[in-house]
């Protein structure tokens, strides 16, 4: 336990606590000289001013926290987690501010976390993810007056900041491309229904259909790479005049399966369907052919809810922030719609 | 800001702060019934001690630390780290324990958070993960008697406590496996071999495809699908007699990058070429074939060295502990060897 104490700092220098005291929090009660010779020793023996004390004195920790409540093994598939926590970091670590990490059952355990954290000022402020379309956290946090930056749209968020970036024109900018292409009859296979953001693409997915007069049917799953091949295979099972010929998938995972579960019923990608995925990752350049994707920079978004997240913790009145919609990527899982009709299954 | 203080439940209870104080320390000084009231208030309020004040008071900060230094693009890619943290974070949850979660340039960066933290009371001890071969972080934090448990073999450790699997058994597994289908040229695609697990297996292979009498080559990679189909090109472009036909990946993601690259070259798996990922995870059944892996229980090691960081922490000596070795998981990605001499490309 080799922590120094101002204890140390005061023996070293031959001075009392109270001296080493005065001199380390600016204070009068010490002579000039005797002042730098006491921060002299204070550097040199790596004196830092305990986070305890400092808490305890201004009420701030230093810290900011993050709780995840999706199930670990559908986390650990989709790399976007690790990236958005990777940018958070960037950001944090330019003033070495910890980010507390904790994974939840639900939404329940989650806000037991956020009251103990709180309580026993843990953290400064919370990222909030995965906004559900009633969620139970955002009253929560206004009713403690914990700080908190919601990264999503701003629905339902209360007089919590917002960054996010617009799901509705991502969707637009997929389906115009699928259009231009020919295709007719697309399919989304989506995330879970309760999420907010699912509700957002769910409905910009019939608007922009119906608008252009396409047949636009959504399916719903839960990201993981089982239901997104199962709702492909329900979808691919229609008789081929009714038959999707191209499929956006709310994640990277589910669209891979989908491209196995395809290639599974004998179709051929993309001369027979084509596959967007939600969310550009390199598991989209691991497989042939590599998957078109809607791509943005998720640790930049990231680094940005950081920033909004420390002014907020700061005491100032953060506005939402939009950063800008998800691009499309194309690779080799799109292409010309087939023949109108549908091929026969080969 | 709501916590609510001492003064506040002195306030309610209309007793002294230093009645409140003896009674939620056990101390003396207060009568039971008032005792008993207070501790209702107290718990009416949702008081909790303030984590800062219990560092002060016993010099602990109640969380234990992780820093990551693979960069983030990889890192994202490869679901073993977040199913590590998910483990760690299942056992560190059954007392609320906090995990700080940073990630670092290289162990320079790491070396100074630890320091950090340690000198601000922020961790009572940390998780050493992708220990190398000459890892400059084992004396460090000896020096500093921070409590720190080592994912990884005991070799290189130090004093530091190790909780691991034996990777040289896996290894054999793994050749024996191939060898009993008639594999006689068995290549490794490795991870970086500064890795003090990457040095173990890659030794462990030689050793094992050598007493067998069989062809065995490892290449260096990154674990990157980039460097692991770059990888799978440069062995498959050997003449057919000296080509493998057999390759174990050090980690999913470059297996399934792998059976990507062999297609591409013609080769099917597993009738020209059987492959094996080592770590073991959804991604592995997303393609088709489903791929043959190294599997073990990345939850319960990671729970695992979270109770014995807590044991270290408490002050006890903890002894080296040594989890299950990884068991092979047959998937559609391995069968017989070809023909002697091996079939011409496609």
């Amino acid at each position: 336990m080799k922590r120094p104490t101002m204890q140390d700092i005061a023996r070293r220098a031959g001075v009392t606590k109270a001296a080493v005291s005065f001199a380390l929090n600016g204070r009068p009660g010490v002579s000039e000289p005797t002042r730098r010779r006491i921060l002299a020793i204070a550097d040199e023996l790596g004196w830092q001013p305990s986070s305890a004390a400092r808490a305890l004195s201004d009420g701030r920790s230093g810290s900011f926290g993050l709780v995840i409540d999706r199930p670990a093994r559908t986390l650990g598939l989709e790399p976007f987690f690790m990236q958005l926590i990777s940018g958070i970091q960037a950001e944090l670590a330019r003033d070495t501010t910890p980010l507390l990490l904790a994974m939840a059952e639900d939404q329940a355990a989650e806000i037991a976390l956020y009251r103990g954290w709180w309580a026993r000022r843990l953290v400064d402020g919370v990222f909030v993810v995965d906004l559900q379309v009633t969620d139970a956290r955002v009253p929560v946090l206004e009713d403690l007056g914990m700080p908190a930056v919601v990264l999503g749209a701003p629905l339902g968020t209360g007089s919590l900041p917002a960054v996010w970036s617009d799901d509705a024109a991502a969707v637009a900018t997929v389906v115009r491309h699928l259009a231009g292409l020919g295709h007719r009859r697309i399919a989304r296979v989506a995330g879970p229904g309760h999420l907010r953001h699912t509700a957002i693409r769910t409905t910009a997915f019939e608007r922009i259909t119906g608008g252009l007069g396409i047949d636009g049917r959504t399916l719903e799953a839960d990201y993981s790479g089982e239901r997104g091949a199962a709702a492909t295979v329900e979808l691919l099972s229609a008789e081929p005049a009714a038959r999707p010929t191209a499929i956006l998938y709310d994640n990277d995972v589910m669209a891979l399966s989908g491209l196995t579960a395809a290639r599974g019923l004998g179709l051929a990608v993309p001369a027979d369907l084509s596959l967007v995925a939600w969310e550009d990752s390199a598991l989209c350049e691991l497989v042939a052919p590599s998957l078109t994707a809607l791509h943005r920079d998720i640790c930049g978004y990231g680094a940005q809810a950081a920033r909004r997240l420390r002014e907020a913790a700061g005491g100032a009145a953060v506005p939402d922030v939009e950063d800008p919609p998800s691009s499309l990527t194309l690779r080799g899982s799109t292409g010309p719609a087939p023949d109108a009709g549908g091929r026969a299954f080969r």
